[in-house]
């Protein structure tokens, strides 16, 4: 970790600047598979999983007898804090529905909007050692209170053609109507485009690795919706003198282990913080079991000692995807943080929290994307439909108006419409 | 227009497919473009404007003294009309703002979402012959009352060297806080990647021909974010025989005009009411000044002859962007509705009453978006940061639920992040 004392604004925009996302470009190879599953169908999802994935398929959908299976096969312990960590997930996020509002315009206009949901939706959740059956949760609780009709998983099958058991577990717990063992390239072109056993879905959302990353962009360019724009997580810190070092700490290793790419930076008012902060971190670090990983991710990452004015400032520039308040000020600066995906208040508020059972979801916009895009919610898994209707008495309110503007436009035909009507009224 | 009655479910589906997208790769000449406004900045947006525009500009800030020029052209009806308009624009997307609403999950686990603006937008408003002084309003209106703190509206100049007048006198009504001279790809090139004259905006709106749709597309790939794919513009009109054929056709009419890319579809239950308004049509067409146009456009839609209880399967099926409902039982079909962008309920509420001043947004998914894509609205112009904050009982309550969790996916500092916590609480 790189210590900054006092910066210039130029030194800190180096020190904040995010590492180059990989350009490889993949191009190609998605466009490729998207060609073979949409002239092949079933048959390029079966080859695509022997090649890529290394596993001989008879069939793709997850049996009712692997459901059983699959919830004898988790703890007590972990079903509990499932299911715990379920309804607070429910709780916040369904308290995010909008009940349709009629709003009069003008006498006798009456305009709305109603929520409902988009009808088919395909999730994906990657495979590989850490089963992110917490993603099930956070993609599959909205989808579920939407109500959407159609909620596909796909995730890779292991070598032993299973999808690990609390991934199913939590599926089938959240109500999703399928889980498809696939994976990667062509996981998302199946989703995208459909074929006989996969129905295509009009969004898609999940995390995954860089071929999945490609493929939903691509998908996107063929007018499937995507969750948001994909890039490797992060954390920003902020905190005085008050802090206590250790949850400092635990809080940057908890974002570092996610990978080599990611980022944590720490931000504080006090040097002697930071380096009480770095004295943490190495008796820490001995004993994460993803050590090496949580190392790596620490190169590519700062602690700044900064002035409490500074802050916000850079806050708001660096729009972080978690950000963790750990001062006695919080307050000061909750009021001007304008950039940032989710907030993480106060001293007991780890991001592991938000990460898995608090309530509040865990796909958040990355990589700067904070400035314009918000985390998953209901929001994500619906469309609001504008609805009018206008009075004979409403049309003559606003018929004039819209006469003039349309006239103004060149739009003959857009005039004709209103004025036939008011014609008939006259009458 | 073709007629059809009772068709097959195949055939419908024939009748209602949408003109191909024209899939001319522009991609190179707009790569090329933003290449060149990375580098070269201000200088390359006057070479492509003098090149594309045919116009040499001296600046490319539109300046008081123009804002006030234009006001005085507008003649005293035109600007009323458009104050009217902005009011109701104005009361339906204030009463979108949805209050922070904080949700206790679990005693002790507080979460809640925040709006906030995205501070800078851009806004493309297309020039040539009809000016879309109504698009000023629907797109600067919301962004104007979220609270987006930069504005920037992009509109070609006119061999004049000019922006009509009713553009200039529609944004500055509504609080855009920039107006430039700049059109076409450099000008999406121009709100994407900044230049000396213009800043960088995080999200671009607005309509175009294919060239700003290509653009547009272009900087979603660079990670700006757009408010919608685009496509045609279409109505679909549901009409019994209790319809009036002249409002009918009249409103078929009003979408026909766009432009010969257009669709509109008529479904009725009655073969007589397909009949009375073929001839409205043929009677009304001859008074259009965009007559040919509309004549395209007809020759790409249909009229679908069908029973009462297949409407809502089509509506559905197809998405219509535009959805006009002139039938007794209009109220039957409403709760059925699952894919329309704007929907237009009983005789006196043609669209051209959304397109300009009932208050609903024009801005909509076309080319069947409207399945996972809702119309612009206050939500496009904001995002919604979550905020949590665990009291010390909260983390006690929750804890175990997250290191059980973060245990199971094998990510061990996630689940340290709490124990440091309890541990320290349990001294």
């Amino acid at each position: 970790m790189r210590i900054l004392e006092y910066p210039t604004s130029a030194e800190i925009q180096e020190a904040i600047r995010r590492p180059e996302l990989s350009q490889q470009n993949l191009q190609e190879i998605v466009k490729s598979v998207f060609d073979d599953v949409q002239s092949e169908g079933d048959n390029a999802l079966f080859r695509y999983t022997a090649k890529f994935d290394k596993v001989e398929l008879e069939s793709l959908e997850v049996t009712q007898a692997e459901f059983e299976e699959a919830a004898l096969l988790l703890s007590e312990e972990l079903k509990r804090a499932i299911t715990q960590a379920s309804k607070n997930i429910s709780v916040f996020h369904a308290n995010q529905f909008e009940e349709a509002k009629v709003v009069e315009t003008m006498p006798g206009v009456r305009c709305w909007r109603k929520s409902v949901p988009i009808e088919r939706v395909g999730l994906y959740i990657p495979g590989g050692t850490a089963p992110l059956f917490s993603t099930v949760l956070m993609l599959g609780i909205p989808a579920s209170i939407a109500g959407c009709k159609e909620i596909t998983l796909c995730s890779p099958a292991g070598k032993d053609g299973k999808i690990h058991p609390a991934i199913l577990f939590a599926a089938r717990s959240v109500g999703v109507t399928r889980v498809l063992k696939l994976g990667g390239i062509q996981a998302v072109a199946a989703m995208s485009l459909g074929t006989k056993s996969i129905n295509s879905s009009y969004k898609i959302f999940g995390p995954g690795n860089q071929y999945v990353t490609s493929a939903k962009k691509f998908a996107q360019q063929l007018g499937v919706a995507i969750d948001m724009p994909a890039g490797p997580s992060e954390v920003m810190v902020v905190a005085d003198e008050s802090a206590n070092a250790n949850f400092v700490a635990a809080d940057l290793l908890s974002q570092a282990e996610h990978g080599a790419d990611s980022q944590v930076v720490l931000l504080s008012t006090s040097k002697e913080k930071v380096a009480e902060v770095q004295q943490a971190l190495h008796v820490q670090l001995q004993q994460l079991s993803r050590n090496e990983l949580a190392v790596k991710a620490l190169e590519n990452s700062s602690a700044i000692v900064v002035q409490k004015q500074e802050l916000l400032s850079i806050i708001n520039q660096y729009a972080p995807e978690h950000l963790i308040l750990q001062t006695e000020f919080n307050s000061d600066l909750l009021p001007g943080i304008v950039n940032a995906g989710s907030v993480f208040i106060g001293p007991y508020t780890p991001e592991s929290a938000g990460d898995y059972a608090s309530g509040t979801n865990h796909t958040l916009p990355t990589n700067g994307y904070a400035r314009m895009y918000s985390g998953v919610s209901l929001d994500s898994f619906i469309k609001k439909i504008t609805f009018q209707e206008i009075s004979p008495e409403g049309i003559q309110n606003i018929g004039r108006t819209i006469e003039v503007m349309a006239e103004s436009e060149g739009l003959d035909a857009h005039k004709n419409a209103v004025s036939v009507r008011l014609k008939e009224l006259s009458k």
